[in-house]
């Protein structure tokens, strides 16, 4: 069981959270890990920025210490309530990691250790977010890690499953702020998940997700402050019922950058996206055509808006080399997604999806597409309407 | 050096601290110890009072997370000075100690780990008041146990000196508050700044200098928001000069219990202050004489205002057992004590405190006396007068 920052936000959350886990434990032994109270790893991020910290070993040391507070205060609630709990850090498993600090990978999770504290306790209130390197320093494995925890430790556990506590009541059919209509998902692959970055990101950490397909670990993500079933992420076999379409997603913030006139030689594109790389730039979209005389080649792709600037600053700074005859960006795109693993057995959804478009006389962009995501590019202005008349034509 | 929580209170008093530790780290190489910035441990403490937490573990894994903070921020801003530090925590020396939660003993600290982490680093920035115990688990040395974590680390390095940096200059003649004329005092013996409980222990936890005593180790307290020299608390042979009374020292905040008729057997003396102690009631000042027919004894002590509603309760419902005829308390006392290495050697000092009392219209209502130290206790209403009379005639 897994909770996030809101679920553990203040004294009267965490004795709820020991009132779930409380329930739970009469019927397994479990593991439970914990984000920082939510705000504190905000608060510390700030001192280190107003110190303009550089050093990542200082940097994970300050940002992993909310998880002890957490970690100590449910334990000892718990024990209050007679249940035979024990609150470690990473480093007291440990959870051995890479040397990576800010980002590291988890190496190894000693199973031995967990098997003998759990012979002698029947809740493990575990800090989220943290383990050690082989030289002993702590080590934290980015925003939204606990997740990452979670998945872990329940992987190497061979969990059943691993319950993620968060403040909403699981994965959406789209944003319930943009359609009141959108409803919660009962079922969705790994795969889906994965493919609803912008919806889905908000609930788990993209790499938790990840570790848990790899795993097959199946996850649910519920709401701490009711009783009703989540959202299950299971294997794509498991599914009881494939939805054609599971839901819609979008992205605001998304800038798109045309370059038009390339010549059409091999390791062009290896150059602009090694540029994007180089400068921290994440690329998502990337769509190619080759002009009809076939000499000459436009790429667009899309960046997130808050690189839109450094991103068009280091093509044209490289125009020479890339050879480019024009340039032509625009911050005022959306990225709409249909996502289903339905529609990889199923003929025009894409078909269905362009045509209420045009319906709406909204114009597509870009397209891209993967097996179970179709991806366009709009004008922002036109998100809400887009996202409305899509969940409703493919009946979400 | 170690710094207080006044002196890590925020941003710009850390970044004043690598500022100090900046200058004197181009002599040698140095151990900073932090404590965690001032209000946090009591923000903890609070929360663990909310829960009425009960675990030793888990109070201690929550109390300690403060110093984590500090240290990894003072580490990076002394990075970003081109110093070549490393922040740790307890148990990643490690500090080893028994297994007393809350206020427990170091039993080992590894020289030859600090060694090599010296190899590599110039300053080792720790988080005080904390260790790790044989299973692993953290505990902590009680309220100000920084100082401790301080004295204890220079012993083991045979440091030259500890200097404990406050948020005072060091420790005064007597309390500025009540006497303007009030001076530092440059120099002290151990012994007498144990025997300063009531002033002494505002400034450095009573545990930190037995330690430094019995590892005949030198301490300075001093400011961390000034540039002058502060008080040094050193080894008796190694005084300058041994001054006659070296300070005036008052507590308000004592009650007297005078319990009369008691029939002058063995036993009884230990009876009274067994109950005592089994109440967690701690006893300061004790005096006892026998009546003129030397069958009847009376005793006198002091405890703490907080406790005297708890004693006298205790007395009271064992009259049967201790067979005393009657039992008077007052909360209205005050211990005034005058104490210095030199009165040793020198008659008089009593006398000349009784006259000044009694000068004065000051009735005396007890006497206890050590070596280096004489005690009395006083109506409460007299404290600031009785200090500044005795302040005046020893000439402090």
């Amino acid at each position: 069981m897994k909770f996030g920052g809101t679920s553990v936000a203040n004294i009267e959350k965490i004795k709820n959270v020991a009132h779930i886990v409380e329930k739970e434990v009469k019927f397994h032994k479990i593991i439970v890990v914990l984000s920082a109270m939510s705000g504190e790893t905000n608060k510390l991020q700030k001192y280190l920025d107003e110190i303009h910290s550089e050093s990542s070993i200082e940097n994970d040391l300050v940002l992993t210490s909310g998880e002890q507070v957490t970690i100590g205060l449910l334990s000892s609630v718990l024990k209050r309530k007679k249940i035979n709990s024990l609150p470690l850090l990473g480093w007291q498993i440990p959870i051995i990691t890479d040397e990576n600090y800010e980002k590291a990978k988890i190496l190894n999770i000693d199973k031995k250790r967990i098997d003998l504290f759990f012979k002698q306790f029947d809740v493990i209130v575990l800090a989220g977010f943290q383990g050690v390197n082989s030289k002993g320093f702590i080590t934290s494995f980015g925003r939204g890690g606990s997740d990452t925890t979670a998945v872990a430790i329940a992987s190497v556990l061979k969990a059943e499953r691993c319950d993620i506590y968060t403040d909403v009541e699981g994965v959406f059919t789209t944003d319930p702020n943009i359609e009141v209509k959108a409803k919660k998902i009962s079922q969705l692959s790994f795969e889906e998940m994965l493919e609803m970055a912008s919806m889905g990101a908000k609930v788990l950490q993209t790499r938790s997700v990840e570790l848990a397909m790899k795993n097959n670990l199946s996850l649910q993500v519920l709401s701490s402050l009711t009783k009703k079933e989540g959202t299950y992420i299971i294997d794509e076999k498991n599914l009881v019922e494939k939805e054609i379409v599971s839901a819609v997603s979008f992205s605001k913030n998304e800038s798109k950058i045309t370059i038009s006139g390339i010549p059409d030689q091999p390791g062009i594109s290896a150059k602009i996206f090694g540029l994007m790389s180089q400068n921290k730039i994440n690329v998502d979209m990337i769509v190619q055509n080759i002009s009809q005389d076939g000499i000459f080649a436009n790429i667009t792709f899309t960046v997130s808006s808050k690189d839109h600037d450094i991103a068009k600053l280091v093509l044209e700074e490289n125009i020479k080399i890339l050879k480019y005859k024009s340039l032509h960006t625009d911050k005022n795109v959306s990225k709409i997604s249909v996502i289903g693993m339905g529609m990889m057995s199923q003929t025009g959804v894409a078909e269905k999806m362009f045509k209420t478009l045009a319906n709406n006389s909204i114009n597509i962009q870009a397209i891209s597409t993967s097996e179970i995501k179709i991806s366009v590019l709009i004008d922002e202005k036109f998100t809400n309407i887009a996202v409305k008349s899509l969940h409703d034509v493919y009946n979400l």
